[in-house]
């Protein structure tokens, strides 16, 4: 049985784990905090160490290479990662310069694509040939899996799902434009709309869960407190359900998939939200699209990404996963 | 050269023509209404009549079996149409009752994959890899073409853009959503914009071209009366190429692809559409993912669902186009 080394570069951690190429298991998985602010060759540095303990620590296994997730746009053929907002990279060879770091081979993809394809390889989405994914978190992230492949599009842009229009005079969103559903669905996006709340002088127990400092408020936090009971905490997670219904409902109307597989911190607010996300999207999308998709939280918390990243390697260096 | 009888069926027209294998010509292009309410079997004797009106024109060829589009749902794999909302058909088995009426194998599409793929085939998607295409005219359908396949998704539904939602709170659509691309940027949405403006006062010469009828208001006409230089009716194009911009830009930050063409009456206002409609497509979308797509108005007016419709005859009995 050969390794691969998984990658998951995220805007605050670095994830990274020796994965089986049967995917059955995921041995030494380590993690750090990302400091993109320190530049990319510093991070460099951090991953290559990362790689080299997860190695150390799957003990002497035979190790064919590395698959890298990490977020775009890229290019995934030339290896290069185009212009990261978060990281702060600019046309970064990425996948020459861990090879050269480690030794071995390496690929690139896109983190959220690497999300999504792992949980079709040995997740929620297994085994499906129409699978398309949101991952949310400090932005949304998607990926689209069709018949075992990664779909990419032209240029390696598709599946930017965050920034699809579902409320064309609404919110306006970091890319510049007006209504993506990141504006209300993401993270940060969740949060200050809890502190608009807040501020409007709603009745909620959130202010004591930060000891009245608002900018502590974070969508985990939402989520803990609707947990407890919070009306209002509930009323927010309730209305980013209803705006990721209509951005799944988009979706289901337009790829028709089998699943629908929704990743990052937001599944921590479980039926909370995946029950008024399936009625809404029941409500909004063609019945005969609802029926042939099944909406799930994904299963591989933590490494989706490391998987999928070995996946990628995998699929890209031997054919078909 | 074999040819097969490529057949689209609207709500309005059904339009038959006889196509070269190699996509070289269409022979005999023949129509008529539909006159949908006079009930399936009645339209299916006129499907037939046209097919044999189309084959004797074309003039003693080979010709190798039947293409047929049809609005949907349906189910391409027993050749049924499930349900057409302005056909009144449900559990039609379209396909076999015309394999049996003409004596010769057809296959059975969606009426929109039909139009872009003949798009891809022989009109302005020619050779491209990732192709999506919009239909608008009553209502507004889609096709996904992807390496040279149409995309049907799980159970044929895929690429029903009309019904994304571009305004989560915004017009009530036919189909019960509000906020679908279809409820403004369909003709009878046009029109119905044009109504509304000239019912709140505004100036315009629109009244005169239908003798104050306003239920005579068309989107062509609304197309002509910008042409002729209304400032009003530019206004209503206008607004229509902003609301197709923000559907347009979600299909572009999602599929990634090198073309997206536009087909059907709209094409009509040309330049006066296109114009401002890549600006709002700017203006919303990816600039990478804007930089690497052309947005074009179909080639194959009125016969791209004929073409396309024998071309899929020819890739599900022949194998690639």
């Amino acid at each position: 049985m050969r390794y691969i080394v998984g990658i998951d570069i995220g805007g605050t951690n670095i994830v990274v784990g020796t994965v089986a190429e049967d995917g059955s298991e995921v041995l030494g998985l380590v993690s750090e905090p990302t400091f993109g602010e320190q530049g990319a060759d510093r991070v460099l540095d951090r991953i290559a160490k990362l790689a080299r303990a997860s190695m150390a620590a799957a003990g002497g296994r035979e190790i064919a290479g590395v698959g890298i997730g990490s977020p775009g746009p890229l290019d995934t053929k030339r290896g290069v990662v185009l212009l990261t907002p978060n990281l702060g990279w600019t046309d970064y060879p990425l996948r020459d310069r861990l090879e050269q770091a480690l030794g071995m081979p390496a690929v690139l993809d896109n983190d959220a694509n690497c999300a999504v394809f792992g949980e079709w390889w040995r997740g929620a989405a297994r085994g499906a040939d129409h699978v398309v994914g949101l991952t949310i978190g400090t932005g949304i992230g998607g990926g689209i899996v069709l018949f075992g492949e990664i779909y990419r599009g032209a240029s390696d842009i598709a599946g930017e799902f965050g920034h699809m229009t579902i409320d064309s005079t609404g919110r306006r969103c970091k890319c510049g434009n007006y209504g993506c559903l990141e504006a209300y669905a993401s993270g940060p996006a969740i949060s200050a709309r809890a502190v608009e709340g807040i501020e409007a002088g709603v009745e909620t127990s959130l202010p004591r869960y930060v000891e009245g400092d608002l900018a502590k408020i974070t969508a985990q936090l939402v989520y803990e407190a609707a947990h407890d009971g919070d009306e209002f905490a509930l009323e927010v997670v309730k209305d980013t359900a209803r705006f990721l219904g209509a951005g799944v409902a988009n979706i289901i109307n337009v790829f028709n998939p089998q699943v629908v597989v929704i990743c990052g911190g937001v599944t921590l607010a479980g039926d909370r939200l995946f029950v008024p996300l399936r009625s809404e999207v029941q409500r909004r999308a063609f019945k005969p699209a609802v029926a042939a998709c099944r909406i799930v939280p994904g299963e591989l918390t933590g490494t989706a990404g490391v998987y999928g990243a070995a996946a990628v390697f995998i699929q890209r260096t031997w054919g078909r996963v």
